[in-house]
């Protein structure tokens, strides 16, 4: 049996394209004691995968290039696990068979996925990494209380789409900024009060302070960047800043992103800017999955998609969702 | 009885001069119910008012400069204070004698100064305001813990070489950075580990680097602008920052204020970073005084002043303390 795997063929310089990954083919592995074979089923591609393909990141040339999925147990060497089980982790990778040591010392990143409540592939959206980020970095950094005013950048994504609908939920007024009309109006359909689109504003700053006359109470940011600039010029005091990702300049060495120094402003509010990376928060995951799996089957939240197939298109959908072209979280399906 | 009183004549562009100000002379005001005159003994001059001079920021032309000081009460139209007791506060302002009213409706900012244990300029240093921001930032939004690697800008200024010696008290290892050695060698004098002169350094970042190899755990920072950039690359994980001060780049409007973003460290590192500003902690203020001043009399806080004589002077104390020329926390005696 062949396994088809995308392995990274050179490392990013700047703009992406597709002769960054070339498609190898090797025999299908044998699972060894403790270990799972699994038949990739879904494949998700997310933002922080970028910082993985540049030099010094860590991913040598020729290997197989990482990402998080959904697969079902073909054979399985592990006694908690069956043939027929749904596994998800970070480490499935682009190919179709992965194998997977799911007792891995350290916190296990292999997940038995309950297909009850929930199709596969929700475990890489909503039930999965996005909506954990969402959960933990808007209600535990960004901290909303009834009758804030959040924004949330990058708002229609995997990401912002949850975190702005557990504002809502959490009594605040919500704007979202993205960069299409069509993504904004899902955005006001799953409740947010207010949208910008930041492509059609010469002056993003003023757009959001006319959007939010008393300021800015919760910046739930996934793009960094001049939209960065643009929200924390309008913070409001005693705001609560979380970083969760830099889209927006991704392709930009940390050390070329160049802007506006929140200082002035951080002191006239004394505004808290954190960093944030989902896996610090790991053993609240049960507590935040039950709750988005309630919010989800009493309706009060919804996701959208966005699904290419077939594993010869996953890195076409891995540049798709850098540049902004999906409408919904980007999955791929094999 | 005549009073001289700073005034002044034009709002702030770019660098400062002393034309900025004008010397008035009028009749001491009398105090009326629930006042006091006091005759100014020491004046205070503070990187915060910087931002007083700006255009817009609420001072009138002609009006008279605000600043914290200390007077001598010589008439009291108010129970509570009799002739000879000594006051502080933060609008006692540029002048030869000062109509204050201690109890003004909200928080009261007139402090009765107790000379016994320290002289009466010490309510505008270490057991005032500037003593108050290194006690708060450091132990309350820098929350060192020991063994952790504490860096502070300006730091042989007045909060800076009190803000280094707590994060010492707290168990760290401390750098200071200021841009003389005559500064930096007063610096290791009262404890500071290691000393950086950001004058001297043609790659700030990268010297940051050498004297914390374990990354940074608390930055304290009152310069902003490049040196503040120059500490963010180097912020180790969990990193705590407080912004408390810009004075390096006052000058600039804060439109103007460029420099690198941080979110890509910020997320590698989840640091959080607070903006400061010291009357938000008023209600803990006499916990803070009481530990400052038994860490002073037991001789393990050390502090140094710059004099300067003569309301005439303060104008020109102002200036030289804005260019770093001041050598230990500025003052004016009258």
């Amino acid at each position: 049996m062949r396994n088809r795997q995308w392995v990274l063929a050179s490392h990013a310089q700047g703009t992406l394209n597709e002769s960054l990954w070339s498609l190898a083919e090797a025999d299908v592995l044998r699972p060894a004691s403790g270990q799972i074979l699994v038949k990739t089923l879904w494949l998700s591609v997310d933002p922080y995968m970028r910082g993985r393909l540049n030099a010094g990141a860590g991913m040598q040339l020729g290997s197989l290039m990482q990402g998080g999925g959904v697969g079902e147990v073909v054979e399985s060497n592990h006694p908690g696990w069956k043939i027929g089980d749904i596994a998800e982790g970070p480490d499935v990778g682009w190919q179709d068979y992965a194998v997977l040591t799911p007792d891995l010392p350290g916190a296990s990143k292999v997940n038995k996925v309950d297909t009850r409540s929930a199709p596969p592939q929700a475990a890489l959206s909503w039930l999965g990494m996005p909506g954990l980020t969402a959960y933990f970095a808007m209600l535990d950094v960004g901290r909303p209380r009834p009758g804030d005013t959040v924004v949330v950048s990058a708002a229609a994504g995997a990401v912002g789409q949850i975190a702005g609908q557990l504002a809502r939920l959490a009594g605040c007024r919500v704007v979202g900024i993205a960069g299409s009309d069509r993504k904004l109006d899902w955005c006001k359909t799953i409740g947010f009060d207010e949208t910008i689109n930041y492509k059609a504003m010469p002056d993003l700053a003023a757009e959001v302070g006319r959007c939010c006359p008393g300021g800015v109470n919760v910046f739930f940011d996934g793009t960094g960047g001049p939209i960065h600039d643009a929200v924390m010029k309008n913070l409001a005091t005693g705001a609560r800043v979380a970083i969760v990702g830099r889209v927006a300049v991704a392709n930009n060495p940390a050390g070329e992103d160049v802007g506006l120094r929140a200082s002035s402003r951080l002191i006239a509010t004394r505004a808290v800017v954190q960093g944030f990376v989902v896996y610090d928060w790991w053993n609240r995951r049960d507590e935040a999955l039950q709750r988005l799996a309630a919010w989800h089957a009493s309706g009060e939240l919804k996701f959208r998609e966005d699904v290419m197939n077939g594993l010869e298109n996953v890195p076409r959908a891995f540049m798709r969702m850098m540049g902004g072209e999906n409408f919904g979280k980007q999955l791929v399906q094999l």
